[in-house]
């Protein structure tokens, strides 16, 4: 009876302890914050002050036509918008779509969390990837081969609406990569909420049955060419953006300066096949939207949503090729301006982790 | 031609000026991550090692039978969970929606940012709330005074997809709300999930034209007098929700102790009112889940959506009751336990500000 008693009692006062030890804690991590929130806030006013002075130097350097001044100023530039003090500057604008669709909320990772954003952005690609290719081909093949030339209107609509989703998930996730510093161009994100308007029409676009089936799901059936051709396009994108990222990851390890020089080297003949390959697909993009308007104009499927999926695929294509050719053209002077800077350190260290230029994009899979 | 070289010498030293002090901004943010990374583990540590702690004295005072200790091993728990130290802490499982949607990303928010997350919320709900009643009540009318008893595909599936679009939202900002602290029940975004799903799948739906039409379209027009009721469930809510909102933060400002009580206190008689209408807006929704299934049944419309989103419906019918009801059993338990215990100020200190109880809930709108 003692002994329980005296259990109770040595409970209590390790309880009464526990509680005194997480008041404890409480008041050291209020300390901490407000410690590191005043700091953080006389960092960012310096930041403040110094972009003003950056701005102003810029104006008067535009006269001036010295390399010198324009080194110091882009040297300057990189640091903020890429060094560790950016994690603590007021995130860039998060843009109307993550805003309607997630609120306020900070989606600012840390400096070391943001390779493992990227990485795991280009793992969720490579896995859609291969259902984005192998579920229209199976429709295709089963199609001839068990439907007798007849799409049953459920798979169909299966696969769209997964397409509805992975535009989703893709055009979320690139935005809150644009957020944590990446460069990928508004267009590829602009270019996925074409698709997901695209994904959506598709899904309330009837699919009609027998009789004359093949007539009337000629629309379908030019929008899973469509979706075949992507998936193709995104395959090849993320194999080269992957090797990209993991000589960028090696490379920075082992010798950060070499990081610009080393990505390119690396994929140089990859290059060379991506990009006809991509512009060929681009085209049969363009060629599939102008067979859906003419399937249209010519009365055989009169409905709006092949109207609209047309005009959209044209967009896209149009859209993709004008970015791709950027793209290319901005790759280029860049390399010829990295050969004529003789401090390479600096302009290197600013290409951010989650940095990417003609990967993200090119066909803008 | 001398004072522009002045000009351009000035320029040249305020660059590299500029470009020093960037450098030193680098360092000293450097500094303070690494050191604040620092402090925070050492606590972090510390939480880890009293959190070991309370879950052995929990397991020893559950044979002690003694008020005094649980009212300490509650204040702790509370201090953890719900103090400045649970920003510290390795934020709560992001489950599996937000991981597959967003991928991994920080979505913890600082404390002052909470309140805002959940205010934004409320605003996102009143607004919404509005187009949720407004426009199927502007369907339905429309129907009979200008479409001659027929509804035209086009605005009903911009009502689905604007279903959709909604309640993948409300999905994932209740997600965020639950990552950063708040109370909401599982069941309640398990819900929007639902009808998430039904909304996909109406949108599938074929909606057929004339002849007979009213026949054909008895499902969709089931599907907006649904929609009509839930939007009308979410306007109460919302009222209610956000009147308890306020009266927290008012007593929550002058008085911390007080905030529970007053909460209820302020709005007991809304919930009388509120109660009923929930439970028979929860009976209408399962009886149009039912008239559904039985339009399906008696091969008026021979679709697999009706089927599903009859089977839908009466599923989110049962789970809502089955909430509701649970939620108020808590509720009034808990109001007995507040009315038992002698220091309120730590239980009440334990209520996170993005709580939340029948609110986000009730009727699940």
């Amino acid at each position: 009876m003692g002994e329980e008693r005296r259990a109770v009692e040595e409970t209590l006062e390790a309880a009464a302890r526990a509680a005194e030890q997480a008041r404890e804690l409480q008041d050291a991590a209020a300390a901490l914050l407000s410690r590191t929130w005043a700091e953080e806030e006389s960092l960012r006013r310096r930041a403040a002050v110094l972009g003003e002075e950056l701005a102003r130097l810029r104006k008067a350097a535009a006269h001036a036509d010295s390399d010198k001044i324009e080194e110091d100023l882009d040297r300057a530039t990189c640091l903020i918008s890429d060094g560790d003090i950016a994690t603590i500057l007021p995130s860039k604008a998060h843009g109307a779509f993550l805003k309607l669709i997630l609120g306020p909320v900070n989606l600012r990772a840390r400096k070391e969390v943001q390779l493992k954003v990227k990485e795991e952005y280009n793992t969720y690609r490579d896995r859609t990837a291969v259902v984005f290719l192998g579920f229209p081909m199976i429709l295709l093949f089963l199609r001839s081969w068990l439907w007798n030339g007849c799409f049953p209107a459920l798979p169909v609509q299966l696969y769209q609406a997964w397409l509805l989703f992975l535009y989703t998930t893709l055009a979320l996730r690139e935005n809150i990569l644009r957020v944590n510093g990446s460069d990928i161009r508004p267009w590829w994100v602009c270019h996925h909420y074409c698709a997901m308007l695209m994904a959506l029409v598709s899904l309330t676009w009837e699919i009609k049955g027998q009789p004359d089936c093949a007539r009337k799901q000629r629309g379908v059936e030019l929008f899973l060419c469509w979706a075949v051709m992507q998936g193709f396009a995104m395959m090849l994108q993320n194999r080269y953006q992957r090797q990209r990222l993991y000589t960028r990851i090696a490379l920075g390890k082992a010798k950060r300066m070499d990081v610009v020089w080393g990505e390119t080297a690396g994929v140089e003949g990859q290059l060379l096949l991506l990009c006809p390959v991509l512009f060929l697909l681009q085209v049969f993009e363009g060629y599939v939207g102008f067979l859906l308007l003419r399937t249209a104009h010519k009365g055989i499927i009169p409905e709006w949503q092949v109207v609209v999926c047309g005009i959209l695929l044209i967009a896209m294509a149009i859209g993709n090729f004008a970015n791709t050719v950027d793209t290319l053209v901005v790759k280029s002077r860049f390399k010829a301006k990295m050969k004529k800077s003789k401090s390479k350190r600096d302009l290197a260290a600013c290409t951010s982790p989650t940095g990417s230029s003609l990967t993200n994009s090119a066909a803008g899979a």
